[in-house]
């Protein structure tokens, strides 16, 4: 709290990391690429795994847990897959250490390799489809709806908190189908849960697309995505979910019986989110004093901070904070009186100002007399006195505004930053000056899509579902193009 | 559904085996060692972690995330921690897989080989211990009160489902103190919390005790547990809760400035409940015909059956349950109406006896005329024909009654089998009929610990706490004792 934060315009970069720290959300680690996520962004995930959590349920999954571990061999059944990964895993080769016999501390134990190299789940697709072969036997045995939250491993060069680790949390659905038109149903209705949860409780809007083939997950048919726009004019995929056709019933030779009798491949899908939904919330809506939270998703709802000058006055403070705090709870709203000494007032604005706080109560011996208290907006930085008649419900309902208000001025910012472009000029002058998603006409080729990549570092975000249909020419090659892509540099 | 279960008199462990497969709780993956807990187990799973979860919050503790990853040298940093875990560690020495040059496949890239090896956490008071460090200066920053969720790795030769896994599910609590008795506080809380559970949520009576040195936790000065006695008059330790004294700080060099302006190391506790409770929770209560489940964890409480021979009584049964449904539900309590015509009722009946549900309610025409329903016990295996007047909260009674059985039965069985023994020939005659918790004499040496274990396979479980004083003389060396303590033979 000694420092103030790096701003967005001075370095939204260094702003982005310096928060996640100072706000106790997460640290880097002394291993490479893993972080530490601290409690108070810990409470934050949580959050969003309930509600998560709940919409699965509700759409009739349940939650399993497979093995950290996958043969390597597994890794390689399905060719792309295998692509796709291999580069980038931790592989463990051995089962034990030893004492080192030149001197202190241990090494690898040669004795113990393992004959066959295990890697660290990356993902778990392959581990899975080989237990689903010994679960589906006949139709009846489907759908299989099956969720687990777990931790993945993927070796990254470069990582950032939250956006890019070696380790992260995450979710990661896996279904199984008798008919190919039941696994692109269920690929889209996850990704209109992860859509709805990101517009609901992150106040997060998103847009809906399906990935090229250069950016589709690796092992699947058609990938479908959510892409936010962050205040820097970046794009950031906030979710995807897979049709992944029958490749890796092939793989895996996972056949089912149909109503005739008939051996049939089964139909697959996958889905996740992860850690990085942590990143997208902290950049889509932060401001320089620090983090702004959706109330849905704050660990704090209301902080209540006495102003006094005496044992006395605090005395009386606290009585009407502890009615207050009962009044809120009783409504499921979580609040916290911090009545230390430690702290002057000051300071503690500042610091739940940082943290996010959504609303603030400010109760001195004035507010006493008038049966008053100020109440502080976090997103707006607004203050007003307002009667303790009613108080709960009156932030009850300014809770609620301020999660409306949120997701609106998002939204705002993603309209104002989403530009159509019909030239190669204009694209890159827009991706120079101030970013944001750009929609523009392509060829529907790799060859071009790699091509812009190269020269702009812009990608295809996704192809938009449910636009308008309109027909162009592409800006890079000018050939004919079905419908206008979402381009953006991303996270 | 084929076969019987073997029973548990003909084969315990194979009873058990059978028993975890068959109720969908979960199997072995293609991983040695490392099993895939299916949705029905993983359910159950679900309502301890959140009823633990629930009580660690109560207690002031929050959750957070440490890597999975150990770099190799901070294992060593304590010495007898190192001693107890490096045996059986799963090491990650690459990062990376390349293409086999000389076919299909992929091998391990020797060129991507980390500087220093890391370990697969077998447990994280190295890698928490070396980020405390870093979050605590002063006593202000005192007690730090943690709590993760996560999966653990232990490379283990011989493995049981649950019992015994290289891979498992566990939390692991690690709280920091600014004085010896506050931690020791800690750790008898959380011992107690962790009784508590056992026997409020899983109806499982337990001993609470301390370790011998030799039982002791890798690392630790006192390790507190949690025993329990299985069917086969085996113990199983349910959870253990350590103090840690100033180890861990000292290893990893971790003070605090005390009030006087003095720096001190931190002193420290850690405890944990695994997966591990899934094998006692089935142990304890199941019988030949399948699980019994406690109602507080059971995923289904109520399975309403339906009698019919035609659509027109299916169809009247069927409004009746779901008013009964919707009754149940509104009071809180899992309910499911199997109207699938798949199967037979006494197909239906066995199955849900096998799964553990513990209120079963047929209904048949006659029922519908007389405005009954059969309901019967899953652990007593009794039935009676009840009104529909007033059944959901019969239920509710009834389902409170099963939870106090279900522990009342346990609870004769320990007392049944808890044995006071003064000879070491008594000693050996027990262990090889009924086995039990044998109360004796032990004269407090390590070197007799060895030898009985060695020539009965029997170990201390623990030194109980709250025993009447009474002192004696060993069973083995006949030199004196302060107090009986507990021996089993134990999973």
């Amino acid at each position: 709290m000694s420092k103030a934060l790096p701003t967005r315009s001075e370095n939204y970069s260094e702003w982005y990391n310096e928060l996640v720290k100072r706000a106790d959300l997460a640290e880097n680690s002394a291993v490479r690429g893993c972080m530490v996520i601290k409690p108070y962004g810990y409470s934050i995930w949580e959050k969003m795994q309930r509600a998560l959590d709940d919409m699965f349920k509700e759409t009739g999954h349940t939650n399993a847990y497979f093995p950290l571990f996958i043969p390597k061999s597994y890794l390689s059944k399905e060719a792309s897959h295998v692509e796709g990964f291999a580069k980038e895993c931790a592989v463990v080769t051995h089962y034990r250490l030893k004492n080192d016999p030149d001197g202190k501390g241990v090494i690898v134990d040669p004795d113990a390799k393992l004959e066959e190299e295990l890697i660290v789940r990356p993902t778990s697709e392959t581990v899975i489809w080989s237990t689903y072969k010994n679960w589906i036997q006949s139709y009846r045995d489907l759908p299989l709806l099956i969720n687990q939250w777990a931790n993945v491993v993927r070796w990254e060069m470069r990582t950032r908190l939250f956006l890019r680790t070696t380790e992260f949390l995450w979710q990661e659905g896996h279904t199984a189908h008798s008919t190919s038109a039941e696994a692109v149903a269920e690929t889209e209705q996850m990704l209109n849960i992860y859509a709805q949860f990101a517009e609901e409780w992150m106040a997060l809007p998103v847009v809906k697309g399906v990935k090229t083939a250069n950016e589709r997950f690796a092992g699947a048919v058609n990938t479908y995505c959510i892409e936010a726009l962050m205040q820097d004019g970046k794009a950031l995929q906030a979710g995807t979910s897979h049709f992944l056709g029958q490749n890796f019933a092939n793989a895996f030779d996972v056949k089912f019986q149909d109503k005739d009798g008939k051996l049939e491949y089964v139909w697959g899908t996958s889905w996740g989110v992860s850690t990085r939904l942590m990143g997208a919330l902290i950049m889509a809506h932060s401001d320089d004093a620090g983090l702004v939270l959706p109330p849905k998703l704050a660990p704090i709802q209301v902080v209540i901070v006495p102003i006094y000058k005496n044992e006395e006055q605090l005395n009386l403070i606290s009585e009407k904070a502890t009615e207050i705090s009962k009044a809120l709870k009783k409504l499921g709203i979580s609040v916290k009186f911090d009545n230390s000494d430690a702290y002057k007032p000051g300071y503690k604005f500042a610091e739940y100002e940082l943290k996010g706080v959504p609303v603030r109560l400010a109760m001195g011996a004035r507010d006493l007399e008038n049966g008053t208290v100020e109440v502080a907006r976090r997103d707006t930085k607004t203050k007003e006195t307002v009667s303790l008649e009613g108080i709960a419900e009156f932030i009850q309902t300014l809770l609620d505004n301020i999660q409306e208000s949120i997701y609106n001025k998002a939204l705002a910012f993603r309209d104002e930053n989403t530009t159509k472009v019909d030239s190669f000029e204009e694209f890159n002058q827009l991706l120079d000056s101030k970013g944001g998603f750009i929609l523009a006409h392509w060829d529907g080729t790799s060859e071009t899509e790699e091509k812009i990549k190269e020269e702009t570092k812009a990608t295809i975000r996704c192809i938009p579902l449910n636009q308008e249909q309109e027909s162009g020419v592409c800006i890079y090659s000018g050939k004919p193009s079905a419908g206008r892509v979402v381009f953006a540099r991303a996270y």
